[in-house]
């Protein structure tokens, strides 16, 4: 579809009210002598990968309710993402997942991403479920297992994904480990974490010089009594024991109720180790929700302390910023304009915080005003800001109604029909 | 399989240690005054059903790794508890879900059961999944539905699943309702209500006089922002507002982190309103694992109320017990067998704890003989009780070692084959 | 203090940006056909009682750090509460607890609220702690309390805070029961239950005509096992027993990890049992928090009910309002204009919400757009028309500001001293 | 009080049943290979240290109701626990914490201890509250804070203890660091971490060269929002900065809702990394309940990883044990009793576990018969094996009872009256 060059006239209606607020906002916020145009450029800047997984319907145990023109393979799934990437200008990254989007030609492949100025970022891999014809199974563990077959196919396999990231110019591994035990001593902790080491040893010893290894880490599910990465305590032990290209992965819903992610995040970036960022909401476990659909002011937290890390942790490399969400209920499409978003609004209102002034409470303990100004950025009508930044790139000034008036998803029906089911969860 | 008459010579090897340990036991129990007879008769009387649902291998939203010689119909299903009972004498009843198992010759299949002298216990309904060529989707809800297509095809769903269980004798409908929201402000909260209670008052209309109709409860899971009936608070409202037949039932998987379950029995008992009870395991959410393998103390603690509210309680029904797991990683059979054993052994602690002067205690505000008393039950290996009542009744000593000793499984393999596939979660 | 007289001159300086702003919003919100007038002044007309425990320093089990100029009684608390009224235009109303702050000259202290332009709202009893000199002890439970004794002094302090409650106008009295038990078996859980119900009704049979009860529940602290009161479902069914004028009061931290409020609130309000509200806010337990300091967007997702009900649910009462925080770490006076606030804040976005469209969307299952119309409201802005409203009545523009400008915990200190201790917790 | 010469009489009455009891149980493990003499013998062995600051009545932010008889001082604290060990021969050791307990007399101290056979283990800094007369307040922090006098005084603080443990014969240093935030941007984290880094470094360098340093972690209160050494993963991260003979800490209530424990302390092990344990339970918090009143098998799980650990882990050193609970509402000295008996009889289970069938089992991914190799274990009645070790020391058959049938709670009272307060919380 030809999104972009019909947002032009589709943004026209909304650009006086646009311009209005946004020269309100902006003479507000320049009195205090901000930089709105250098915060503008910031946002423009930001880029969120999309992940070949969620482009289609999400579902839980008891079911799923299909959704319709859904991609059927990657080809379609790299054209949603451009649809996503021309209407907000932050979606400039495809995320692959193998095998559920193995490319067969990956000359055609790239092209494709290239036209809709689409890059790879961190590729995926899967040992969590076993595929037709896999000599060895998974059930009793992958790259924690004790049986040789099973952790060897595992290694192996994301020796793989490195070398089909490598043809589409992915930088980055991301490693979910999905291993752990149902019940109470189903097997011995102290194995299977040692064998993790092993096992992620041996793929960052394949890892391209260029390239990063990133550990994403989980307290539970699929597994209900345990999980061998279970937090970022454990991911760091292994990045550390990796070496110097290998780094935790934070994915928002992978916490025990109540944790403070953003004190982790602040910790990891001191460290020099925060690699990447999986961007989700959720209420009571991993959710898989719209991000900022629960709870936006803890988003906005945990990217005030990126936005700090960003700018005074030269140790820290640059993140990988990815959308992690199911679209249970939602069209998929308009489920991730709406994370993205989300995501946009919290980075904004973070830029926002006058970090001198803060630091300046914060050594006075003036407990009261380091809130008024946490909240002054917070309590700030961003969207102009973000509509500025995504107009300055060529987008939608708002992505969500032009998506509904150009009848994107009628659209896609007619091209892909009603029954097409992605790969994915 | 005729497992039943292999027992007798098998159980042989076991019996000389089970007796030395029963007598020790029992002198030591009858000093305290206990009748230990009326203990094992107790523990022989109690039957727990076992759901037609969870005979194959369960998963997760990650994937699913199966079984061999999964029962592919409902006649193999039944055999299989049949199985189950014959080795446990405590699985006597079954309990179906439609139209996961509707049966198609009622005849044979109540003979079938009548075989393995197995009851047909409260029956389910599924209103949160689309089966093929409905007419109208339950995506946005179902008892709960706005749209009043979905609402009444669920509400002729129940009564059409009454139907069937009259004609297999079971006395008594189950509805979990999933319906919920995974955003805020999805559907409007007072408007689901009300129509669930209307959706459940005419369901509770079409209830043969001598049935009675159980209302689960549960705070998450397929949705993720709320869900209709979230507590046992909403259930109880609900059954009031429906009639004296209808009542709460409490699945031990679906509580918030840290519920006080064992007052939310007491209190139901005590209102006359606790109808059945759904036997599972957790550690994080509705794990659905087996029971008593995370949690023993609190399912005694549970059962200790129970105890209470059986003696005490003349207001309150029999209850329906039923187990509710799911069997991703374990033989379904031998996960049951475990979960049987686990519920077995913490009635059996319950029914030792000496009421008379635990009330003493507990007037004396002796906390510390208070606790004392419930560990000191707790703390007893009653398995030469469970043994005992299992022995009395021509099961199996050890159950599990019998059902391995007897290739259960093996057999079932070859009688079914490897691929077969139940129907379920 | 005589704050409000000095109020008009510091306010000048903000006024030109304020009407900018106001302007600015103004023009928005009326586009859409919204009254912005409307929503001031129902901003204007809300108001929240300040609790009397509540004005001195907090702390928990491992200490307190004072703070200087505390209240060292009844007087000064409720000269505290009319600088914060004077400031926020939103205090309007004082609850005290007894015995911590019985009056001596019921005469002098009507007088002196009425010269602040207080009025007091529900009385609190305090039957969690042992008065020196009482004749019962409250350690094996008070309105549970199977000692007689114990029990009727409980109801009898109950009586008598509604008699000192007459003599100040209030209409109401909140009954939260600490009672529960730390260890499993410590009370019989029927018998803690069934003598509460009976205190309530002797408490409720004590009532004059035109007062309400309000029973307030919570799961935990300071009992650790169980508590009798643990959640609304309780609270509700002890409320229908005693009748018309006894409802459920809920505090916001009272709560299971996870749990959603809004759908208890929406519940009791079509069931016209909603009668009064705790605002604080919390990460990990009854943290006691500034209100919205954590969870704005929750606070908000509450106030959407809160709108919805008083706007539809005329069976519901009007609702008594309250903070309950500590103030561990901050000036209590600053503690309570931040969250004064933030309740304005979020009630003045409920108020912004397009209930027509909102209910049109869950109608038409357009799950996203439901979405959009909430985070359209939520993201606005609001502080314009919240600063509109209280200069309409004569607050500050910046009631923060006003507070250190004017110097006021400096005057404290000098009137009061250093070592003043409130009475409270 | 001279209990131990009464024990002998006291005992002789249960004997015989004990001696049936035993034998039978004997002669069941020792059939399936196991050395019960070992078992008993590894249970006389193990010592647990109880706390200074526990051996009054404990209460929470709500009040405190008074327990008749506390000890005055430290000379009685340490008669108290030299009571208990007499009684359970399981409390060998004491665990002061400065500056409640600072003694004046260490001769005397010392030699009071020798008397009661108790040694002196890890010493404990409170850093948590502002001393009479400090120069510097902890208001705003301690070991993180920015004010280098209050950092200052934390760290000689700790420096003082440890000289104070040098005059005992302790040979390790506890920190318990409450420093953290309770509202979002009231310090920097990273400044926060960093300071406690560079002073817990400076404590590090003033310990012994026989000395060890444990650092706890607890993830809230008494702040709400952020703890500076929040999780395990920061305690490690800190121990290895300090150096060798610093390590990690884990106290059983200072967890996440959910958390698995008994993987933390496995990883600990396997890193060589677990220096000491605080014994307590919990359902909500850090509820500091008896030790197995809410979770025995979760103790018990625990345990096993523990006994695993010291078997297998010879890089790991020998743990410090600790009990630390909370005794508002029972008799502190029965309260210790209980939770020793707890201990004992989780140890007791876990030396039971049959390691190498279940290494065989894990290793043949039969994760049925894991479950029952550990709930045979569990599901033994270990009692007399704890009984039989206690009274191969000389301790009493049923320490509880003894304690009861002595009177010695009305010879304390007689002692010291009924209105002594014993310092801590």
């Amino acid at each position: 579809m030809q999104v972009r060059t019909q947002l032009s006239s589709l943004n026209q209606s909304g650009l006086s009210r646009h311009d209005s607020d946004y020269d309100h906002l902006s003479d507000r916020l320049s009195s205090r002598g901000l930089s709105v145009e250098d915060v503008v450029s910031q946002l423009a800047d930001f880029q969120v990968a999309i992940p070949s997984w969620a482009l289609g319907a999400g579902g839980t145990r008891f079911g799923r309710f299909s959704f319709y023109g859904e991609p059927g393979n990657l080809e379609q799934k790299i054209a949603d993402v451009g649809i996503l990437h021309a209407l907000t200008q932050t979606a400039g990254a495809v995320s692959l997942h193998i095998p559920w989007d193995t490319p067969t030609d990956y000359a055609a492949v790239r092209d494709l991403a290239r036209e809709y100025q689409l890059v790879f970022d961190a590729i995926n891999s899967n040992t969590f479920q076993d595929q037709p014809g896999a000599e060895h199974t998974y059930k009793h563990g992958s790259l924690s297992a004790t049986d040789e077959g099973a952790r060897q196919q595992a290694i192996d396999h994301n020796l793989e994904v490195i070398a089909i990231g490598e043809k589409l110019g992915s930088k980055s591994l991301t490693v979910w480990l999905a291993d752990g035990t149902t019940f109470p001593g189903q097997r011995n902790f102290q194995k299977s974490l040692t064998q993790t080491e092993d096992s992620l040893k041996q793929i960052y010893a394949g890892l391209p010089s260029d390239w990063k290894l990133y550990i994403e880490y989980k307290p539970y599910e699929p597994n209900f009594y345990s999980t061998v990465i279970q937090d970022w305590g454990t991911s760091l032990m292994l990045a550390n024991a990796c070496g110097d290209r290998a780094y935790t992965l934070v994915d928002l819903g992978h916490h025990l109720p109540n944790s403070n992610i953003e004190q982790i995040v602040s910790t990891l970036m001191l460290k020099g180790k925060l690699g990447g960022f999986h961007f989700n909401d959720s209420k009571y476990g991993d959710d898989d929700l719209t991000v900022g659909s629960i709870k936006p002011y803890a988003l906005f937290l945990i990217f005030s302390e990126l936005v700090y890390g960003m700018r005074n942790n030269p140790q820290n490399p640059d993140l990988a910023w990815m959308i992690d969400a199911s679209h249970n209920i939602k069209d998929p499409l308009e489920d991730l304009i709406q994370s993205l978003e989300a995501i946009q609004e919290a980075y904004a209102k973070a830029l926002l915080v006058d970090q001198t002034k803060l630091s300046a409470a914060q050594e006075a303990h003036d407990v009261v005003l380091c809130q008024e100004i946490l909240q002054d950025a917070y309590r700030t009508d961003v969207r102009p800001l973000v509509q500025r930044a995504r107009l300055n790139r060529g987008g939608a000034l708002h992505p969500l109604r032009a998506y509904r008036a150009l009848g994107v998803r009628d659209e896609l029906i007619r091209q892909r029909g009603k029954h097409t089911v992605a790969t994915g969860l």
